[in-house]
């Protein structure tokens, strides 16, 4: 594939540098680690490849020993962006095979490891960022701040934070002390306070002549300022959402030099606008999803993007995903045990253990990702992990199991995939009959009024919307002169079946007609007048060409069927049909 | 996860170990190696545990090697049947925290590494296999055993035998000698020319106390007697097929001992019948795809039965997927690398190299993985990788890139989702706007006719089959007593689609009465009068709701709709509408 060598930097026991060196190991890429110990989680899984090129035992922030990984290697990169800058644009100019090359460029791990100067590069390059102010570690100078941009607000260590580390929320001045001493002497700025509603990330991927790729926007759910949950993909009533998103982000990691994945966190507010919170210019948490849902991971991109390789697909190739952190508990690894011993059987659920050696609160030890066909079995699938960590209430795992789900309105499910829509309440008796089939096939579903004529603008919100909320097909029921279907079919590209409601008179087939006979060009699925049993029916047919589950299901419906109608028949052969019509009525 | 300590017994340089070690590593599952070198394929990707479980330079026939890996660890697997099983007898009694498993059983090697021993314990278990015989090394036997099987046949080694190696096809008496030379002096046995018309492969679990669990039958497809290629899952007119294999899959596995991935290969003859060909106890090439395909590996099913975990699901997690294998033509690996860089261009695929030290004519060198959401976006996403092919002719890309398929009848594509039929021709020129509709969006389908009434028999075979063949939608037409959407509906789980063609009476009302009031149970979604436009939309809308990308081009067409009307709104702007209207006539 390439002759190349990689030489990755390791951070102390970092399980990025373990998931980079497990995919350079299925294209054979040639790597050497420099990470402390001999048995660090990344030299775990990839031997040294000869003599040679043996890992070097030492630590990221040794100068000498960055020297002596950069004589081996043709390719530089970093698990981790808090390097010494000074030293790699020293060693820069070592030649092997080729010049030696440095990804990200020392240049943009300057930018991103000081959380000032990278927002101050964002701000200058018009990317969104929340207000933002340097500030001294005196009382005086965070005083003058907080008058400037209001309290409350975040101080934040410019350098070294992580996972919330190194940021105190300051609410009122007198706290003013306390944050100083607690983020001790490091240099700190200031940031308006950000009320979000979610928080947002995308994974880009950035080639060495400045393309750039992004993966499927996702929902990062934060416990204890750690990542905890990362669902993928975004939902949102807002239908243009995760489109911005991966453009915003795009955006941002075309302003920075240098080959590989970046990690774009942002905050979505309640109008709708999204800020950049932090970039990370190298694999990141948000991204492990991407090993079993994509078609390519973060970590293979990332090796093809630094070896000037073709990029690959950043698709998503499952309906819906989760990848949830295994933190240390304490100093025993007893409790992440627990969880993964769960995840055996849970279907769909990967486990990843990072071979660390020592477990302690808050340390990262591993992750598992599930994959699932829908939102509502993901969820179902979520659920027992949740329970299984430790101190977990059944409040708590009620709202992360929930996290990342956009309730519709009226009687409904949180993650539903179909939508049963009506004109008027009156037709409820009627469509009620649909919601007992996707009862009886367990699909979640949501069920609620939408009328065209009396409510245009909800009508819009509804269909416009329903993709990006996660639903897959809509069943619309409207007696008379009946819009609401097709409506809603030329607003959306999902597929509406649409249920002729009878009324007092033309006996439905005025409704039938207005649902039916829709102009070229816009579909409506018409089931028989009345008949939302039919309608529900024909919902998980549609569900089950995607879903061998589901198909099967409706297999044994239809052989069901037959075993009710021939049931009958050996009735009607014993009581003879003189009394068989008798007895029926 | 578990404190038991996995031992592989390796062939020498051999994938599968290096497949399972590094399906180890992510549950921490503590493993010892035993194969040849310092360097092999699986202790690259698995750095020892520490000093005491260091892995072992050795061979796999070398009793001492094995006392010495038994004397390590508490569970021994085989990457190879061909062990030695008396030794495994001796080292079974060695105790270390628990007496030494051995999975598969002794038994299980013993009977299966012989294969004539194999099919005798088959055919005495019921499991089908074809006709076959002992024979010795002596002109005299073979020729007696050809008077009781007749020509051709087959002369197989019992032992030591795999990709074709130790098969001679006897067509004629004459070639007795020379049969017998080429096979040496190992002992054989006869088996009756079977005349398959496709190889299937399905993966079985085995947990220790007997329990089986399957992977989806696969079809494979074979290249100088190794396999090339492995299609998932398996495609058939017969709707019964893949879950009859399964059976007699899991069925022959129960009949074993031990635990772990068992690999059943079989023929499947004309008239449906399958026979066993033969059966791996480990990991098995055929079963490579469930890496990036399954919800849970094959290897890690393995580790899972033999440390006694819970089983993980078999289940696809794509809608199709194929296998390439990565096999040596020369000695340079110049010709792999070509096809790997081929790899990185193509959406889907996931390269495998095996890190082997050296490449040989006819040595597996890795595999590529494609995952696609169709059959035919499967196909094309291998056909560049065919192509690279050392020595690949066109027509030979085209028979590969075929293989697996099953064409309908009449006008078709080989991997249709979505069948278009009609109760008569003269129905053509109506339906022929719903396959314009499916070239548009580039959605393969087949077109044909089926009468309900005038070909009851061909309507039945098309609805069962239309699944299992692969087809997601069926959009069906038909005039005046409308039958066929409904009765093809009533047969099928997919969803059906009817358009009511206009007759020359009552202007098409007595259609699509027929086809939209079905009774509740089977529900056909029906379209308006003539607009076969609209179905083909529909079918587009039906599978966009499990393919992200026809759901975006769908998006797409709904704003190219917009925006055609708005340019009419722009002209009649610009004409008036006095000239407008002359210029529309």
């Amino acid at each position: 594939m390439t002759d190349k060598v990689v030489g990755i930097l390791g951070v102390c026991g970092g399980q990025l540098g373990r998931m980079l060196a497990a995919s350079a190991s299925l294209l054979n890429v040639k790597v050497v680690i420099l990470d402390v110990g001999t048995s660090a989680p990344a030299k775990q899984v990839l031997a040294p490849i000869s003599t040679d090129l043996a890992h070097i035992d030492g630590s990221f922030a040794d100068p000498e020993k960055i020297r002596e990984l950069a004589g081996k290697v043709d390719v530089l990169t970093v698990e981790i962006e808090h390097v010494d800058v000074k030293t790699l644009e020293d060693v820069q100019g070592i030649i092997r095979n080729t010049p030696l090359a440095i990804h990200p460029s020392p240049f943009t791990i300057h930018t991103i490891q000081d959380k000032f100067r990278q927002k101050e590069h964002l701000l200058s390059q018009g990317s969104p960022v929340s207000h933002f102010l340097p500030v001294d570690s005196t009382e005086e100078s965070v005083r003058a701040v907080a008058v400037q941009i209001g309290l409350p607000l975040m101080l934040k260590s410019r350098t070294l934070a992580y996972d919330g580390r190194g940021n105190f929320a300051l609410r009122e001045l007198s706290q003013i002390p306390e944050a100083i001493s607690a983020l001790g002497d490091r240099p700190l700025y200031a940031e308006k306070w950000v009320s979000f509603v979610k928080e947002i990330a995308v994974m880009v991927v950035r080639t060495i002549d400045g393309q750039v790729e992004s993966y499927p926007a996702v929902e990062t759910v934060h416990k204890d300022n750690i990542c905890h949950l990362v669902f993928a993909p975004l939902r949102s009533r807002d239908a243009t959402l995760a489109q911005r998103a991966r453009a915003v982000a795009e955006t941002a990691v075309k302003t920075f030099t240098g080959a590989g994945v970046f990690g774009v966190e942002m905050f979505l507010m309640d109008n709708g606008d999204l800020y950049i919170n932090e970039i990370a210019p190298r694999p990141h948490n948000s991204g492990h999803y991407t090993i079993e849902a994509c078609e390519t991971s973060q970590y293979e991109n990332h090796l093809r993007a630094i070896l000037n390789l073709p990029l690959g697909s950043t698709a998503l190739k499952v309906p819906s995903t989760v990848m949830l952190n295994l933190i240390g508990y304490s100093s025993s690894v007893e409790e992440i045990t627990a969880t993964t011993r769960v995840a055996l059987t849970v279907p769909g659920a990967s486990t990843h253990l990072y071979g660390k050696s020592e477990c302690r609160k808050g340390r990262k030890m591993g992750h598992i990702t599930v994959v699932a066909d829908s939102d509502a079995q993901l969820r179902a699938r979520l659920r027992p992990l949740l329970q299984s960590l430790p101190g977990s209430s059944a409040d708590e795992v009620d709202r992360y199991a929930q996290a990342a789900t956009t309730p519709g309105s009226g009687y409904s499910d949180p993650q539903p995939l179909v939508g049963i829509i009506m004109g008027s309440d009156s037709d409820l008796p009627v469509m009620l009959a649909a919601a007992r089939i996707l009862d009886r096939f367990r699909i979640p579903y949501e069920l609620t009024i939408v009328s065209a004529h009396r409510t245009p603008d909800r009508l819009v919100e509804y269909a416009r919307s329903a993709s990006t909320r996660g639903l897959r097909t809509i069943i619309a029921g409207a007696g008379g002169a009946a819009h609401l279907p097709g409506m809603v079919a030329a607003m959306t590209a999902l597929p509406v079946i649409g249920v002729p409601v009878k009324g007092s008179t033309l006996d439905g087939v005025d409704s039938l007609h207005s649902i039916v006979q829709m102009p070229r060009g816009i579909p409506v699925a018409t089931v028989a007048i009345n008949n939302s049993t039919n309608a529900g029916l024909l919902a998980v047919r549609i569900l089950g060409a995607g879903i061998p589950s589901l198909f099967n299901a409706m297999d044994e419906y239809l052989k069901s069927l037959e075993g009710e109608v021939m049931g009958k028949v050996q009735t009607l052969e014993q009581v003879g049909w003189e009394k068989y019509e008798v007895k029926r009525t």
